[in-house]
This record gives structure tokens, C-alpha cells and sequence, in this order.
């Protein structure tokens, strides 16, 4: 992406390619309303600084076989989801994102109407994220490989970490969580769209939420004293946020927003029906955020904060153990049931 | 990356990987020097900003089978050479380094004694760059993937882009070019490291000069008024530049510093013993330095600037052509003869 003017005029077949890139995605107003000098065009980008805020950095890989499969994924959804997955950690930090990085390397067969697709999502996902593209790196691979850095700023001091949460706090999550991964189930079993329902969570897995507004009100306005975003599943994440602050956790089965799912819907899904909440609990893939309150600071949360649902699902407890209470009152170990690729 | 804290004590693989990345590149020190109060182990990094001083972002792949190759190259030299080449976005613009992340994708065969090269490599690296590891992302996958994100500092408006050159200015390269390429050559052949000075041919391909000194003291000084690395050729990226100032260049091939090859090793390399002015102007990989400097100050360079032999090696000229002045006197135009992945 570096040298988008350049090789252009000297006619190189890379070049072609940075310049339709960054032809597609247009974020020059992005660019200069986050006071990013430089973009695409020269060794790196430029962004300028201002004492009193800290920059926020994250990448994220989106690989071709592991994240998302060839048949399946549509490009428009892989572009999207590719830059929504990255700046879902600048959510869950209360940051304002400002530009990001496209790391891409794809098969020369892909660089036609696939690449078309790919940019219409990721310009998608840049304009709901209001995130400039700033520049990146090209190259030639057998499968499509993304990686994606993302940057943004918050006040020094303003960041909610994964740390900070205290036994009493509440504990919510954005959304409801689970659709994304029986969206995937759904696409790997070609059940229909319009099958009751199914649409609906093959839409979650395709295009996660960006929680970018609801972070930042958290962050801005102190609420939240620690936060991470659901990308490996509630029992996993919530895990971490007990490792991160050393206390422990009890979710409520009841409380956990979820999807809502028929009994010809599960079937046809080949799940039982009480499946929703397993999949809330372990399937990943959501983006939501996941986020820890001081009881003192709950009556400021509605049910939709910063045009996101949040639901209370429980509450950080003494002691290192996460229990799960189930729907009949009984109480058991959350275990992390998360996604490990190395599993 | 991103959750080596918690997935460790969780118990997964993932973090388990990630705890030893963190341990054997272990660069806390230079986090601190460099103001990141937050590294791997939350959803993002966090770097001090400062009023005045402008961030500066690069990314970089580096990718078995493209970029490197399974059986021919270590796996120090694959961890040492993705982080150098990364940071040479940094030395083009005049930076100084502050954090990198690590996107590593990498089959389960790869997580032994392979990533412990890998990581004694990129260790030496950052010391060598005085670059701390701050986070990125790990997955699984077929072949190795690496990218790299860089981040550094400018103090504002000090950052030497491609595109302040004018005519009359001399051009400076530094270190010797083209060796990297014969390396390669080399390597693939498999003449020995001993044989009439292939091992230091072999060395520059695996271990690229680290130009931040260089870079820093000719921005900081304002020497240098446009300058890019070489990392696709002198003659791809001299074009860069002259695209980029809209201004021609006159290169003098008897001035380009460049590997003194024996008889015996060009013979046993399979080039001609003339071949390393086209390896020099047009083999890429090496990471040097070109800039070009206004002959009011021309006088301020010495034959080593800070650590770095450097060399002039032509001047910017009217026009838009890019001339090549043969040892014999006769001109040619210089044509891009650089790397394209999709050419």
C-alpha cells in the first residue's frame, strides 16, 4: 500500500492494485478530520499527537482456512468483518479510533471482482467505524491473508483495561450472543436464509456489531471499570477478566441475552432447543462487549447505551471461581469453553 | 497476543505460546524508556502521546514461500529479518522506534524448536532496534505468516517523505547494494558461506542493515530532504521518489557501491562478473537508505554518518527522466526493474 502513487505511473501491476484500493475505500475526509498528515503514499503514516491522550494499538489476522472459508464467506462479508473484528478492540479499550493499516495478500485470481467485493465491505465498515485507511502492505499468496492494524486515541488515564473490576460489580454485555456462531452453523449447513430466523444470525456472523459508541461512553463517563470485547465467547472472556483483576464471577443463565431460537429453526440446525445458551456462552465470534460496574454506577445504564442493548448477566464475586447459575437455580463451574486455534 | 496473561493460567495452548513469546523477546525495559504503559496482555497497547511529535505507522508481511523459504532459511534469520524490514519504514522516515506487534500465523509442527529461532531472532532484532514488543495476534495456519506493525516518533514536520527533493540535489545511497539479492542467489545454489566471500553475501540477504541512527540523525538535522529505503531496488525506488518530488535523476553507475565479487565466485554464483551493477540497481532486498541532500549541506556528510558508510551516487535532475551514466560514459534511460509480487 506504501507506494500507491508511485508505482501507478510506472505502470506496475501492484500499483494498479493500490491505487483501486485506495480508490474504493476513500476515507480522505477520515483522514484529515483525525489529523493524520500522511496516508497512503510514502514509508508510513503520519498521525499527530497531543500530550494528555494515549495512542491505542491492535492488529488482528483474518485468514483464508481459519477465520473464514472460501466457498462459504462472501468477499463483501470478509472485508467488513476483517476491519470490524480489529476495531472491536478499540472498543473494548473506550477508544476513538483514527486510522488503520491493510495488510493483504491474495492469489492473483482473487484480484479481480473478488477484491471488488472485499473493498465494498471494508469501506463499509471504515464509514461505521469512521476510521481512515492509512496505508498497509500488498502482496501475492496462494490463500487470502489479512492482517489488520488499527489506531485510535483516548484521554491518558481513560482506558478501561481488562483489570479493574471488584467482587459486587455488575456485570453486562452488549447484544445478545451466540448468533454469530450459530450463524456459521447455519451457513455450513446451508439452511436458507429466510428459515426461521436464520438470516438473522447468519448476519451476526457475517457483520459483527461495532461497539465503538458504547465503549467510548463508557469510557468517557467512567462507568465501566473494566472491559473486554467477546470475540472468543462469554466463558473465555470472562475468564480473562477474572485472571486480569483476581476476583471471580457468577453469571446468571436466566440474565444471558441470547438467540431466540424456533423449534424447527434448531432442528434444522441439528442443535437441541436448549442449545442458545451454550452456543452464548462458548460459541465466540459475537464482538460484543463484555463489561464490569461498580453497583454505585449502574442506575446511569439504560437498557440501549449509545444505540446499544446492554444486559445485566451477573456479578464479580470473592474468591478465583466463575459459576455459572443455571435456570433451575442450580449453581456449577463456568468452564472457558472458548476457540483456541492451537487446541 | 493480546490474552497472554489469562489464557496461560487458563491453560490453553494459544497462551502458553504467548507467555513464551512474551518471555524470550522479554523487552520491558525498552517499554518503559519509551512510555508504553500497557503491552501484551489486554485488548490493546497503550503508548504516551506528546504535543508537538507525530506518530509514526508502518506494517510490513512476511510470508513463507514469498518472501522467504521453508528449507532454505533459519529460522533466527526469518525472526531477525521480519522485524528489520519493518523497521526500515521507520529509518526511511526518520523515526525514532518505540513498539512493534507480532501477527504470527504458523502450523502446530512450527510452535518447537522453530519458533525459539524465530524469537532469538526477532529478539536480536529489537535490542539491535531498541524496538519493545507490545502485543499483536497469533493463529494457526499452514504455512508462516508473519506481519509486523511498527510504531515510532517524529518530532512534527521533521519526517523526511519521498517527496522533497528538487533538482540539483545529490543523491545518497548507504551501504553496499545488492548483496542481498547475490546472497539469495547464493543460497538457492548452495554455494558455501566460505566460498571468496559468499558468506558475506549470504549474511546481508539474512540479516538486513538496521538504518534508524541514520535515518534519525539526517532528519533530525535536516540533511536529508526526501528519503526512502531500498527494500525493492535502487533503481523501483529511486523512480519512488523521483514520482513522488516530480523531478528526474542522473545516476552514475562507477559511483555505486555494490558487492566486489571474485572471478571465481561470480562463475560460481552464474552470473557475469559485470553483474553487480544490475544486482546493485536492481536486486532489492537490501534496506538501505536513499536520500537526497541539497549541496549547501552536502558538506556536513562524511564518508560514515552515524555508523553508516554513505555514498553519492548521482543527483536529481530536470525533467522526468531517470538516467542511468554507464563507466563508459554513455547514457541510458534507468528504467523500474524492481520487485512486483503480481507482475
Amino acid at each position: 500500500m506504501k507506494n500507491v502513487a508511485n508505482t501507478t505511473v510506472l505502470g506496475g501491476k501492484e500499483g494498479t492494485l493500490v491505487t483501486r484500493i485506495g480508490a474504493a475505500v476513500r476515507t480522505d475526509g477520515l483522514l484529515r478530520r483525525h489529523k493524520i498528515r500522511l496516508g497512503i503514499g510514502d514509508d508510513a503514516a503520519l498521525l499527530a499527537e497531543q500530550s494528555g491522550f494515549e495512542t491505542v494499538l491492535s492488529s488482528d489476522q483474518f485468514l483464508e482456512g481459519m477465520h473464514f472459508l472460501k466457498r462459504k464467506h462472501p468477499a463483501e462479508a470478509v472485508g467488513y468483518k476483517a476491519l470490524a473484528r480489529a476495531v472491536s478492540d478499540l472498543s473494548a479499550m473506550g477508544a476513538e479510533a483514527r486510522a488503520f493499516l491493510l495488510n493483504l495478500a491474495l492469489p492473483v485470481a482473487k484480484t479481480g471482482k473478488w477484491l471488488d467485493g472485499f473493498l465494498v465491505g471494508l469501506r463499509r465498515a471504515a464509514l461505521a467505524a469512521e476510521i481512515a485507511l492509512a496505508g498497509g502492505d500488498l502482496s501475492r499468496s496462494e490463500r487470502v491473508q489479512i492482517s489488520i492494524v488499527v489506531i485510535g486515541r483516548v484521554k491518558r488515564g481513560s482506558a478501561v483495561l481488562r483489570s479493574g473490576a471488584k467482587a459486587g460489580d455488575l456485570i453486562y454485555v452488549s447484544g445478545r450472543l451466540g448468533l454469530a456462531a450459530l450463524g456459521l452453523r447455519a451457513m455450513r449447513r446451508g439452511v436458507r436464509a429466510g428459515a426461521g430466523g436464520a438470516g438473522l444470525l447468519v448476519r451476526a456472523h457475517l457483520y459483527p456489531p461495532i461497539r465503538l459508541r458504547l465503549g467510548g461512553w463508557l469510557a468517557t463517563n467512567r462507568i465501566a471499570n473494566a472491559m473486554i470485547d467477546i470475540s472468543d465467547g462469554l466463558s473465555m472472556d470472562l475468564h480473562r477478566v477474572c485472571e486480569a483483576t483476581g476476583v471471580g464471577a457468577r453469571v446468571e443463565a436466566k440474565k444471558v441475552p441470547r438467540a431466540r431460537m424456533s423449534a424447527g429453526l434448531a432442528k434444522r440446525l441439528g442443535v437441541s432447543s436448549g442449545a442458545d445458551l451454550d452456543f452464548a456462552l462458548n460459541g465466540g465470534d459475537d464482538y460484543e462487549l463484555l463489561f464490569t460496574v461498580p453497583r454505585s454506577k449502574a442506575r446511569k445504564l439504560r437498557m440501549l447505551v449509545a444505540g446499544a442493548p446492554v444486559t445485566c448477566v451477573g456479578e464479580m464475586a470473592r474468591g478465583r471461581s466463575v459459576t455459572l447459575v443455571a435456570e433451575n437455580g442450580k449453581e456449577s463451574r463456568l468452564e472457558a469453553g472458548g476457540w483456541d486455534p492451537f487446541a
